[in-house]
């Protein structure tokens, strides 16, 4: 499957608002868990069934429902209709190849993410859809495929680092968005790393395979920039929402959060900058050197052909040729040699050829 | 006829509002066809004349016309007539070089479309203008050619699947709208299809005429983007039109719709930039691939002709040469023969050529 | 004189507002006609003399002064005085390198257009400024040169054809910018056709002189672009002015006139991105083709070198030289040459040079 | 001293305020002269001394100041104190390193310009910074050297040409601005003919010193550029104020000289494309005239070299070589000489190549 | 360590607020100074723990205190603790690899600030990050390492060298941004210098080596860019923000700071063509030469080719050559080489590339 677009023609003439999963199948089996938490109590549960989750939203504690592999669409389709979601917004989870955006309802608002790492030979980005529903007292996160990216996060929680257990779901949204970002910018530490080798062996060897390994890098650049944009587009939105399921104290940390975006996008426009300018600078010098050997190598053939064809004439085999008979004749067409040689080179220092 | 513009100059000089069909007659016959439905019944008709669908017009019921070919302007004239849709906009129907755009007026909303899709060999898209009119209790579709392209719709509405048959003619013109879209993401696909193909054989191997299939496809692109750009503002336009004709129920629709067609305007500056970047790249392997062939030939060659000037010199006739009778001379000029080799080599090696 | 612009520097110091004539004398006489008409009757009549369209002004007919030729200023001038007209107004309707604009005073409307059309062996645009003041019920064209631009649409005056002789003066004027307009889809198709010739002479021959001709175009499509868009700034300016010189009537013209030129702009940088496209496929494909012939070319070379060099030693003719005197001497010496020309061929094989 | 900035560095860690001249020392005297005028009178007058100026000011008539050379800061800073101008705006009048802007105070409007000429070879552009200070009833111009560009204004003024003896200071300040704007035209029409000159010997023949020219003349057009926009917005911000010091009746004269930098703008933009494409075309022109004389160059020496081998073998000195004591065994070799030669040619026919 | 992005990887998942320090650690022991001042008396102190500096912030004075090098986090958070600072706003002047950004609360303002610097060798741009926190008496100043920078700043206000003991904590902040500003406008001149010599060496020689300078210092211009873009914003929000901080009297100055940095993008955006022209300038040059040798040698060898040919023929030995025996066929044949060549040479010139 391309990763321009994922296929999304079976969905072609149907009714919108339909439950289609678009993408592919990343875990066999689906995983729920959820968490429940107030300032006093902790509680972790891994579900067989979606309807296991219910008591706990109605439930006075925060609760965060987790839904690991979307392809069971029953599922979401369940969980649309118990916390009363558009059933277009549900589509747009399922949907794996969404754009990041926010949308911003009065009962709940709908956030999607892309959840970016390398993969593990570190050359290509793989992307995870991370769709966040922020709704009074619940967060819903519902994830393309199975990660440990949370696993911190949970940790905080249960260990009650930091502010979290002090602060609403809207807190716990905010950490979720804060550690995807994280991983944006681990992305760029390694990003930055490649380009800082690439920039060495450019200046002290040249290998020719690097030519490719700069064109996949840019073009991995160019997938984390269409992540990003709509990434800080959103959270812009978000704080600028003036929704009452975000309190004050949680904007200074969007603010943060939007800052962080802004830089990313600072480090990706400036890594694209420097990866043209590299990609430049290998065909430079590589067409530079290459000009170097031809003109050296040009000018020996040129002084040796006029040569070649003086020592041709005098092996010609007529029966009158006077010089052949000539004593010094031999000395002198070796003197005329030296001289036409003398003579080349003289002319292409004199052109600064040489 | 140019793909860029259409044959306009028929219309020179002629007073605005003329109706003259501007591009190529794609069906013999016009056809018209009229569904009218409602929550209780539908009813489907092929009419042979226009004059024939008003009465249904006159109906409670919600009334779709259809046409499809519009060489036939005076059935053009007649509805216009009949619906009181002003000449400059029935003018804009027939001229199908018309970009998208949206119009909205009191008694109706005006839209124009491109039906996209990609001929049979998949190489060129063709582009079909639609033409929407929406008024309070209709929908008039005025195809250029004929297509299946609303069929599925059809079905939908006879079947009653989803919710087309229980809400207005808004709906139904985003259900044409979002049908529309679906193709835009079909050939979408195609095209990442294509991308992905393209840049594996450009790791792999280098087929001379890849470039103009590079080209050809982001000439496309290029269509594609003329194409949907407009379409976006239009949407935008339309949902912020605040117009009686758009129910508040539809709203989330074509906010929808409005998503998908920035998703569509991402994909396609993204396969934009890939296509310009795998450009490059083929140029640069080329390039790149060129100068080692030319690199390891010229040094060979050049190896090769100072031997075969001393060759040459012993090949003179002359009656006096020295060397010629002693007894290693021909051994001695082997060596020697095999000394400039070596040299070169060394110097070739030490300047990093080889 | 350069096309980019006109000798100005005879300006140079004097006071703003005197009026000069600044371009090229295109017609030997000026040519100075009016019309008069309304509803009921039309009067047409070429004057002599500028002050003998003074009483038409005064009758309650619309009057539609057409000068063609503007370097007497003194007539300029006197329309000027007699209008009431601010100097520097007349300055720039004067000034023939004016770039497209609208100013809006309480008593009249200035319009600055480009009339282009294409020279007669249709390699180059050549432009007209048209200059258009707007009044109470008169409109003032002041044309560069002489045209028939305006033909058709006196036709439809004299003749009544469309609304022309039910509306005011400025839908004269949107009727005069309409044609104008029309120019600009004339040369556009133009364009469109030598796009599309070009395109198939790029893929199926090469001929060297169409990289000017595609330059050529490319320069044209510069003039046009610096043309429309401010013709579009200016059209925006004036259905927004809300002056009463703009009747409420007019105004779907003025947005029609106005989608016009959003179309034409978008043909235009469609065809700038296709011209661009097509010179990058140009040079590649030379550089190509190029690159196939010479590595073909030198691989055969590079054979025979060496060759050639073995040849050359068995052409010397030392006294003492064992092999020359073996038996199968020479044909051990062809079999060597055809092993060493296998082995390089082979070489070549495996590096996928051949 | 570089172009791009001038030496700053002396001023590194003093207080803001201090004035220090930033620049070259263009003059080796500064030049003081008032001109003092009204509707009836005018006086003209060179100053020894600075204080001599004062008396005119007090003086009920527009006074005109005029200071050529700025490296006296002693001058600037008594015209600072007995007009109240703050430090900071003296000091920018002193670095004359500037870019244009304007700075509208409640009793004076600050505008810094920059006056820009040919050098006499017409191949760089110099820059003089003029300052222009308009107070109530006075004009200050401080300029950085000596030139004649205000003399035709001052004849103006002397001679009543034009309206400028009766209006106040904004219009002598708009004169001294439209009389640089004058000079802005005169350059382009300097570049014009330098492109006409260029692209006409582009077409025709092929100087390589040309390539160094336009990117010279590429380089002036950035600085151009580099001037013209913030004078653009200075003039902008100007008309816009709402100023006191900005009467009512100069503002027409305010908006035609907007119109001029716009018009400016628009012609150093399309200059700098038809200097960007003539770049493109002279460097593809160059490369495919030289691919065409390597190909048949490269085509002549391959056709030569298989035969030389064939030649190079029948001169080896074998002693059994059947074929030379064939009778025709010398023609048969010629024969087959011209089969090798008339086998490729056919070949490169076949290829396209010849 | 990469430049384009500093190690964060070990905050990833850390709790929001936590103060790690991200960054180099660029001097052993943290330097911890206080300077307080008014109008009559100034005391500066070095401290050995930061608990010495809170009497001054409780004394009416104004109190700058600057800490060099930030990575005992301690420091910075007892500073944080007792001058309530947000943990965020801690946490952000911890990480250097912030952009400039400014933050206003009602307390205090935050201001993020790049400190550039050329390198010893000058082929680097060297980045300290200087945070400042402005509150109602006191200037915090947080630097990623020692300078001596801020040097003659305590040199006036020791001295009372212009207005600075007069003004306010934000007219100290304002000067210590402003001396900031100034070590960018060095880093320019330098950049300008290099251009300059750049310029003059492509015109005259052609060292290959300069490539990679061009190339690196478009790099570094890159860097600057970075850091003056959101520079300029931060002063536009902070003269726009109608905080109490920043007292009327200071705007004007702050005025002049953001002309500043307006002039420096204006001076690296046109170091940035300047440069992009030479690269494109060195690169035509180069292949503008190197055509030109391969033009002439290829000529000459070509000439030669056919010569050699003809001499290879006579140089046969087969023993029934009717040419040999003639008595001038040795200077027939080289009539006919002459001949030959003459013929070439005459067809190259014909065909100009001669």
């Amino acid at each position: 499957m391309s990763r321009l677009i994922k296929k999304r023609s079976q969905k072609k003439g149907l009714s919108p608002g339909s439950l289609v999963f678009v993408g592919t199948k990343k875990t066999p089996r689906v995983q729920i868990s959820v968490i429940s938490y107030n300032q006093e109590k902790v509680e972790e549960k891994n579900l067989k069934d979606i309807t296991e989750a219910f008591p706990f939203k109605k439930s006075p504690e925060i609760t965060w429902l987790n839904v690991e592999g979307l392809h069971e669409t029953e599922i979401i389709n369940k969980i649309g209709e118990y916390c009363k979601i558009h059933p277009l917004i549900l589509e747009d989870a399922l949907n794996t190849d969404q754009r990041p955006k926010i949308e911003i309802f009065d009962d709940y608002i709908f956030i999607v993410l892309k959840m970016l790492n390398f993969e593990e030979n570190k050359s290509k980005i793989i992307s995870n859809q991370v769709s966040l529903i922020l709704g009074k007292d619940f967060v819903i996160s519902l994830d393309e495929g199975p990660s440990n990216v949370f696993d911190p996060l949970i940790e905080r929680i249960k260990k009650r680092v930091g502010r979290i257990r002090d602060r609403g779901p809207d807190y716990l949204t905010y950490a979720i968005m804060d550690i995807i970002t994280d991983y944006y910018f681990m992305i760029l530490e390694e990003i930055g790393e490649k380009i800082e080798i690439f920039e060495k062996s450019l200046l002290f060897e040249q290998k020719s395979n690097i030519l490719n390994e700069i064109y996949g890098l840019k073009r991995e650049v160019l997938f984390l920039r269409k992540a990003i944009w709509p990434f800080r587009d959103s959270i812009n939105k978000l704080k600028k929402s003036e929704s009452s399921l975000i309190k004050k104290k949680t904007l200074p940390y969007l603010e943060d959060l939007y800052d962080h975006t802004i830089q990313i996008i600072d480090i990706v426009e400036t890594a694209r900058d420097l990866l043209s300018g590299m990609l430049d600078l290998y065909l430079s010098n590589t067409s530079n050197r290459m000009n170097e050997v031809m003109k050296v190598l040009t000018i020996i053939a040129t002084i040796f052909i006029p040569l070649t064809f003086i020592a041709g004439i005098y092996g010609m085999n007529f029966s009158f040729m006077p010089e052949l008979s000539w004593s010094f004749g031999y000395f002198a067409v070796l003197g005329l040699m030296f001289l036409v040689a003398g003579a080349m080179i003289v002319y292409f220092k004199k052109k600064r050829w040489l």
